[in-house]
């Protein structure tokens, strides 16, 4: 009964295929080996993006911090939800690879809204020189407490950056899972909104370690590759960083877990739900953030559940105490049900 | 026959055999499972250091760089050779992750010599706080022309660095081959000459991409811990770098491969000695340089040998042109011979 | 009647003098002059601190940021004041000078409590090396909005960050202006109360562009020396830094134009709120927010009373818009009457 | 008889008397002033230069890093003499204010030569994203070791530049005394060469503390005025600095005290000529180096002399020392024959 994240959990058996295969004598190193060239292609059809420039990397903190350094400046600010990963998650990875921006934080739970977002970029004004300078707009999707925006969200989002005439990075550590949530291509979870560069995660997804940055204006290419060597984060051996990519589009098995790994977490919502467990998202993906009283979390924990309280650990026996659980592709159904059944008796 | 680099053929097959074991249910993240654990510990008893540090990355370039982010300041300047891969192959990433300390280069091909080195560290004095301030000394072993530095040669260097109360990283990319033309251990060729920080490198002998970096003094621990995260470089899926590093270390493979690569090498000095080629460097390890006139070059790349001109391509046809041989783990005394046997072909 | 800057007034006579006093002859330059170890002595004796080390800077930023880059770490957040000149008004210097670090926002107006203050504190803790780490507490005192922490609201803060042992920077500005209002010496104001690092500022009173940084902790001031010269901070003809500070210092100049600033802004406080105008701030110091409609603003403005509307200039006649009145050492009660005057007929 | 510096004598008493002018009133802050506005106009009108975007720094150093920071990228390497200013006597603040550039060292004394540029450029190719990537030339003049690059000379150096697309900054700490010492305006001396930054120095030549620096192509201004902001250089009180950059312009001040210091200079080179001392510079402007025996010199210093000595202090008695003499505008005749006299009586 292992909730406590998606990047716990075993990586698909064709990821393992797809890295025997390629382990066949020599390939040229840095990309220029003929599965990159090949999967990078395939991702520009699977983005319906013919020009766009695409560059794997094995973690989504690089993935997000090398977008966030080709579409910003060091005196600029970049606007994202106070929940946002880059803000709470990644060390102050985005100002060092930035060389200095600042993160200005947009309030509202894990959804920026367009009026949030508007106030946001019209409180960094009328300061000339001395304030930081608008910079881009970053949306994650699936959003950090499991809530998936809306393509009209999105939108709105998008809209609001370009009438400033900014750039917008698309954290996707969970892309795939919204995708899946809100049955679109990934074309109308990106460009077609007004994304700028978007992060294909893979991770988070049943594979070792690749998220695929898509960008979209190829002017920006050349920078984010010297941009990445520079943050040490060109690997030689290439090949395998792509095979693990190709497994992930063939047959569109990307699409495939995310699906399974939402459909697991709705079936978990649904038996909560019916149990009458105050549900604090919306739950349209495979994240669920849930609230018990600490001793029933104890209890279940003592169980053999596995999942992370979000407030701190000590405190009153019944102060209700919230928790998330994701479901990664990996997770079974007779899971989901067996950790039911441990709260149902645990109430 | 393909010698152009080791990070071109395939990885060892008991690492894709490790990765399949390691694929077993839910683990830990971020280098907190028992597999990353255990891996760690082993590295400790391999160095001999039951104190170190040790961390996995997944790039030589990171390794490096992470290295030298603590055990130097911004307004420091790090002592290496002038043909060392942190300043001629690592695209500013040293400047980078230093907040942007400067490289000093020795001369004197791709060892720096005590005299050089010393001479390079009195150069930075007498101006104050208007020069750079000296900083560590980075040492790479294999260095970047094949050669091998003796370990008596790496204690005059770690000396006259001590003698300055300076740091020494060592650069270990090939870790491997250069303990296997010394026919020492890890601990001889690190911490008891005086190394600090030094970097056992899996990408270049046999691993998909896992370098670890050994920190003697573990005071220096948590801030690279930090740095490791704000550089993006910090694994969610961390056992799956554990694992191959597990497969480098099960019966000394490491050990293993590196005497393979080296002795093909050797096999190949051995046949270019007797053609009469010219020979650049004394090849104690698995590179080689060699001289031959343009055109002879060439004819060897048309028909099929794989390798990398170190001068520019264009030039009179009879130029002796420097190119280099690397022989990977997987290279064959057949491939070796054949090779030969067109070198002897073409003069 | 110019009340919109504190630095747009002219600099007192006696500077001038001194400059011209010190322009005699040849003098070691990069502060190694006789003036400025004599005036780097006196700043010792002021502040109580015979082991304090003390720089002079030409502008307050630079005071700010460098003090900070030797207080925290590029992977550390600095705790400020959601209305911290370092935050709004500096665009991105302290992310600069330190290397990449953040700021975290303390909310309430532009004091913290003790309260927030801890609460902000608390909440970057349990990510362990994901989010950033706790790094210093900068406290302005005299205030953004014009308000002035008293000595125990000082020392609450500063507990907070003892408890968590973090390193305190006090952004002094208006130093002097607060000293003055709080009538207690510089030492109580500073390192009595746990201050590390004080900017004991010039500029806003008097000066050219002078700003003594005071280091508590001599342990920290090489560093500081270096990165003020990586800064491009270190004057060469640094003798007439110390001339303007030398007459700051002479006869407590810094203290009577302190004085005498904030005597002036409470004459204007008293007039408005004989007049009812409401106003934002307490107004212990030389600076005073208020309320007016619109309309009655731009028929002051019209009249010749220069001063900054903080709201946005557009909107409707009758809204109320906050403003801002400084008032500098040369500001002359018959400005003042006058502008009380505009006012009264305005209204 | 001081002549360890052209950063150690007294400003010009005209500097001091624009102060006082300047010293009247209210003015707008960081550099809205009139005065500003009027000095900045001046100097494009110097430069012929109508579209130029001119900006007041007080250090030096601030010019030259901020120059370099608009005309290169992290990722690039920076090309300059190894003598260079910003090498060597500037403790990384290139580095940092780019970013993290390297700079790469081209050899020959202080100037460097079109062959010895080319070939230093020539040498950063080859390597794709794993080198640095080319980046500005900077040129400086009058040069660290006192020589003067001809016209002739700089407009070699920037045809290379040019060829390979690379943009130039011009190093003018002593720009006026190259001016007069090649009798040239100084558009001759920058734009009209390909220079796209040029430093127009005032500390070392009568100022307090005052640089100019002039981008010829105004789309690179609003990036300098952010950078300047974000590194701390923007003063509030702005006015003095422009102040000071009156006097320098009224009348061509900085010609006239260059022309004084550069014939200082030369008198001084006629002396010690005349008593046959080896000297190593060609000196047409006003820094001059010698050699003398270690004992000579310490004679001299004994007697009052101030200077320099660029080689080690310690060493045997007669060993030839290389030593720098300076002088400024206030430098007079009387001191240099006294200081002939005593030269010539050690000897």
């Amino acid at each position: 009964m292992f909730f406590a994240s998606d990047n716990s959990g075993p990586v698909h058996p064709t990821v393992l295929d797809a890295l025997t295969r390629a382990n066949d004598g020599y390939a040229k190193s840095y990309g220029a080996d003929d599965l990159t060239v090949s999967v990078t292609a395939q991702i520009r059809d699977l983005f319906e993006a013919p020009d766009a420039a695409v560059y794997l990397v094995a973690t989504g903190t690089a993935a997000n911090v090398l977008a966030l350094s080709v579409l910003c400046q060091p005196f600029e600010t970049v606007f994202c939800s106070d929940r946002a990963h880059i803000h709470e998650d990644e060390c102050n990875a985005p100002e060092f690879y930035t060389g200095g921006a600042k993160l200005t934080l947009v309030p509202g739970g894990d959804r920026m809204s367009p009026v949030a977002l508007r106030k946001a970029i019209e409180g960094e004004e009328n300061r000339g020189v001395h304030g930081p300078q608008r910079g881009a707009v970053s949306i994650t999707n699936v959003a950090e407490l499991g809530n998936v925006y809306s393509l009209a969200e999105m939108q709105g989002l998008c809209s609001v950056a370009k009438e400033y005439n900014l750039p917008v990075h698309l954290d996707g550590a969970r892309f795939s899972q919204a995708c899946a949530a809100l049955q679109c291509t990934p074309a109308e979870m990106s460009w077609k909104l007004g994304v700028d560069v978007a992060v294909f995660g893979g991770t988070k997804n049943g594979l070792m370690g690749v998220e695929a940055v898509v960008i979209f204006d190829p002017k920006r290419a050349r920078e984010f590759e010297l941009r990445r060597k520079r943050g040490a984060h060109l690997f030689s051996k290439h090949r395998y960083l792509a095979a693990q990519m190709q497994a992930f589009l063939q047959d569109d098995l990307w699409r495939d877990l995310a699906n399974r790994s939402n459909a697991t977490c709705s079936r978990l919502f649904d038996g909560l739900q019916r149990l009458g467990i105050d549900i604090v998202t919306e739950v349209p993906a495979n994240l669920l953030f849930f609230r018990l009283p600490r001793h029933v979390h104890h209890t279940l924990l003592a169980q053999g559940a596995v999942y992370i309280l979000m407030d701190p650990e000590t405190g009153a026996d019944d102060d209700l105490v919230t928790a998330r659980l994701v479901c990664d592709w990996a997770q079974t159904h007779e899971n989901v049900d067996a950790f039911l059944k441990l709260v149902e008796d645990a109430l």
